[in-house]
């Protein structure tokens, strides 16, 4: 932070910066990871360039790839994607009390922004009062602080209500954006396409400064080696600092891009063993109880042959179809706390649900609604779904890592069950009035390299498998979602969830292209190729749902589906377009397509 | 292997070898292994272009660095490095009986070049017979085949003696060199300046082709936190291809490159801990039982403080004197086979040492004369040492990893115990005529990652201290090396060795660049910068024996000083520029000093 200005009037604030001299010198920028690998570049940060690192072993990959039938190597590249939220970054501040402060945020946790305030201002966290209005879309685009930080600062220096507020333009500049990563993947299969090994590097540029560059490769890591039932795997990876924009949380963090290097190479490995691309993988699907390459033993609600099963007519009914599978794990698990917290408290006749989980959107009052109304049977008019606010709402953590319909569903459901037995007795609601009711539920994981035959990393996963279809001129006609996002609480959301992120999906595959040219964003909200509605295919959603009984003990047996939903789409827009012209796409995006014509 | 040309007159070479027609297309080359990482580079081999990767972790390196008082980070680069041996590569090759061939060779070990041909040539290895020449110096450049297949191919093709010889400047263009290595690397240190933590990243350029690269990634990893008493490390090493020179075996072996890294470090944070360089290495010095940051066990006679109080006075009286310490591993170790065999063979009335370890002037013949003697108390005017044969003498490995010293060493004393067993009852040698007494010795050690709280990576280890001494000119008028080598076999041969190795490591350090430009070497002999007999300054050296009964108990306690004899002089060399002139120079060879002024 350089300088904040305030002012009263919104068409002095132009003038008023003018007056704010910055005496500074351009120096050449880092502008990627491996220029800020390199022994004489400069440092970045004083602790060094290399910003986080993950190696994650099972098994012995060298070994089996040696003695594998069939190997393939290749080299991948993704770029930056810009969430493209509706609403942009904005907050209130204003002086609460004689020595509190009261912040309006629209972003993914309050108590992330209270924490952070609370630690800036070096204030007891319980000055610092934190409520959220509507956000407006976050993709994960919201979980770093942006404008609230200004806003605390100048409203507890100046003693007044202040807003701060990012045009479009700035917010494109300043939020952080989805982690490039170049990969070299190699993966290999026996004679009958049963996978036996891969092994993996993973550079990521994390840009300028620290977001969750640590947690996003992580995560690339551990699903790298895809859905997929094998063993030996050897995947190490580093996030470097650069120059450029800052990188952080994006739907799909981390594994839509390693998604697109395995998926890729498992076309080709299907090639050169004379398999389908279907058959393939359908061979190579985790089944329940048998062990991910991350060393997780899968649930008996893993449903991913189920989802391949759901696909297949439309993939061999069409020429240039192109499919891909994912998983993606539900909470931040790798023995990270992670809690769910609802409170319920009946007030005036009404039953009011309060939890901090942060509603982008995705519905996180209507699935806490069904959690309680499917355990109490009660009327869903009977309550009143609060926003999140550190005085009133129980910390739930923050809306990331498709969390918060397991998490905060879980809870919920809790909360339910003893607003239930307090009314089992017969008694009718008015008499409860005053009374509280509290549920939470901690999910317990182990921590990456945990010695452990099998950790369990994440306390569920969700499985899919989609297919693109392109007509003879190359243009996307359809997408088919087949998930298993285990129950789904909110079906309309579910699928409203799903569709959309196909549409990111296709956008992240074959649209859009954030620019950042030496260090400096230099894309505009309507040159980035966010695809339009009218652009939009056919989409199709199944959904494949676990067996009675075989759900996950959690939220009515619901997973998450918020990332999973965008992460196989670029791989089988890829495997589509391979399917169609022969090429052989390693970059995203893709080239060379009637969405991108020989774009560099 | 494009094609071999072969005739009976040397004149009518390159009139011959103007008949061959090559078709290729020049493509642009990958340089750096950085350019070589990267997601849209071209694949060096269809494997891939990280040829190894190596990651060595022992407690928590995160947390110890973010709880220390000091904590400093650094990039260092270092270049390549030509050994500059007296004798080019020559091979002669013949047939041998029907369906044999005889190879006269001038390699690191006569075994490796039988295994090799044999393979090549699809034959028993017992039908291709090498016999070893004298060396002429290798220093790790003539580990690898350069001119015996050529030979070994013709030979059996046209069945005629065929000799293939390098001129110095095919030498110099076609055998491996030094890795150059990009290093980030991070310590930190206590209030006391005692060492809690290091992690690094290395970044190898092992050049075009698959040479020991891994061996000398691991080595540069397993010893890159240095002769110290320190636990919490993270090492992650990667070695890449590129379209270079390609990189392999060097005296020091990767440790030369990781110990610069790692001394340079360690003066900034004497510095910021306000303590002289000398006090802070000695604080930490590893003693025996305390825990080297590999995870092994000190030896009893790990004389590390020894060497560094033998150098403390001269340091102490140079105001511009560099100081750094070093070790290295002796034997391949590693959970490796590693063996010496001697077999002594009493015919007409002498008795013949035999063994292939080769000599490439270290003396091994002498070495194991003077072990044998040592046991037998025998006239050495009765011992014929023989040349390394692949049909003569049992296979006792490559001569690298400063382990001919321990390994034929302790094999040559264990023969000479039972030949002493032999004369005991009274016999006269001649009574023992058409005798053989087998001495061999196998050590153990654990691989890389094995789950032990100390694995033994290596058999032993050898410690040491140098101090460069500059005038006021900046010219080094000194170098001193203090070593615990363990038990000088001959005491002569181990000052050799180590005035040897420091006239090397100031080459390295200061005086010597090979260029490799757009992948082509560059480089002419007189050009390299090879420090001249004339410029050679004053070297002393210090050996700190163990305490009687400390010793190794193999080869009369010996152990290595073949490579650490260079490894910790480039270090102590810009340790005293920095001294000199303040100038903290983090890339080797070191720029800007009388002996490389402003060269690029």
């Amino acid at each position: 932070m350089l300088a904040v200005v305030a002012t009263d009037k919104q068409e002095k604030l132009e003038e008023l910066c003018a007056l704010v001299e910055v005496d500074y010198t351009e120096l050449q920028p880092v502008t990627n990871p491996f220029d800020a690998l390199r022994g004489d570049a400069p440092l970045i940060h004083e602790d060094g360039n290399v910003m986080s690192r993950a190696n994650l072993v099972r098994g012995n990959a060298d070994q089996a790839i040696k003695n594998s039938r069939y190997v393939v190597t290749r080299k991948y590249k993704t770029s930056w994607q810009e969430h493209g939220f509706m609403e942009p970054e904005c907050c209130v501040a204003m002086p609460e009390g004689d020595d509190g402060l009261l912040i309006y945020t629209t972003s993914q946790s309050v108590y992330d922004v209270q924490r952070e305030c609370a630690k800036m201002l070096q204030l007891p966290e319980d000055k610092v009062h934190c409520h959220a209005t509507l956000v407006g879309g976050g993709f994960g685009g919201k979980e770093d602080m942006s404008v609230q930080q200004y806003a605390a600062l100048m409203a507890w220096v100046i003693k007044k209500p202040v807003k701060v507020k990012y045009t479009r333009q700035e917010s494109l500049n300043y939020h952080v954006k989805r982690h490039p990563m170049e990969m070299e993947f190699t993966t290999a299969c026996d004679e009958n396409g049963i996978l036996t090994g891969m092994k993996g590097i993973i550079i990521a540029d994390t840009g300028a400064y620290a977001s969750l560059g640590g947690p996003v490769l992580h995560r690339a890591c551990t699903h790298a080696a895809g859905p997929y039932n094998y063993q030996n795997i050897d995947i190490f990876g580093m996030s470097v600092y650069t120059n450029n924009v800052v990188s952080g949380a994006f739907r799909g963090f981390g594994v839509t891009q390693s998604c697109f290097a395995t998926e890729m190479n498992i076309n080709l490995l299907a090639e050169m063993a004379g398999i389908d691309p279907w058959e393939f993988r359908r061979r190579n699907a985790i089944q329940p109880g048998q062990v991910l390459p991350n060393g997780q033993t899968a649930d008996p609600n893993a449903n991913m042959a189920a989802c391949l099963d759901a696909v297949k007519d439309v993939f061999y009914a069409n020429p240039y179809a192109g499919i891909a599978c994912g998983f993606k794990n539900s909470g931040t698990g790798m023995g990270k706390k992670d809690i769910g917290r609802v409170l319920l408290s009946v007030e005036q006749g009404k039953i009011h649900i309060r939890t901090s989980a942060s509603c982008m959107g995705q519905g996180i009052g209507q699935m806490a609604l069904t959690e309680i109304c499917h355990v109490t049977n009660l009327d869903p008019a009977l309550f009143v779904f609060e926003a999140a606010d550190t005085v009133r709402t129980p910390d739930s953590g923050t809306s990331t890592a498709s969390r918060q319909t397991v998490m905060t569903g879980e809870a919920a459901r809790r909360a339910g069950e003893k607003l239930k037995c307090a009314l089992d007795g017969g008694k009718a609601l008015a008499e409860l009035e005053g009374r509280e009711f509290f549920g939470e539920y901690s999910a317990l994981t182990d921590p990456l390299g945990a010695v452990k035959e099998n950790p369990v990393s994440h306390v569920s996963y969700s499985y899919g498998a989609q297919v693109i279809v392109l007509n003879e001129e190359g243009k996307i006609t359809k997408a088919v979602s087949a998930f298993d996002v285990g129950t789904p609480v909110n079906i309309e959301s579910v699928e409203g969830q799903i569709e959309g992120g196909m549409v990111m999906g296709i956008g992240y595959g074959v649209t859009e292209k954030f620019e950042c040219v030496d260090g400096y964003p230099k894309s505009k909200f309507g040159t980035i190729g966010f695809l339009r509605a009218t652009e939009a295919p056919e989409l199709e959603v199944i959904l494949c749902r676990p067996k009675d009984g075989d759900e996950l003990p959690y939220s009515l047996g619901a997973k998450g589906c918020g990332e999973l939903c965008m992460i196989p789409t670029a791989p089988a827009c890829a495997h589509a377009y391979y399917r169609l012209d022969g090429k052989f796409r390693q970059s995203l995006p893709l080239e060379d397509t009637p969405y991108r014509k020989n774009k560099p």
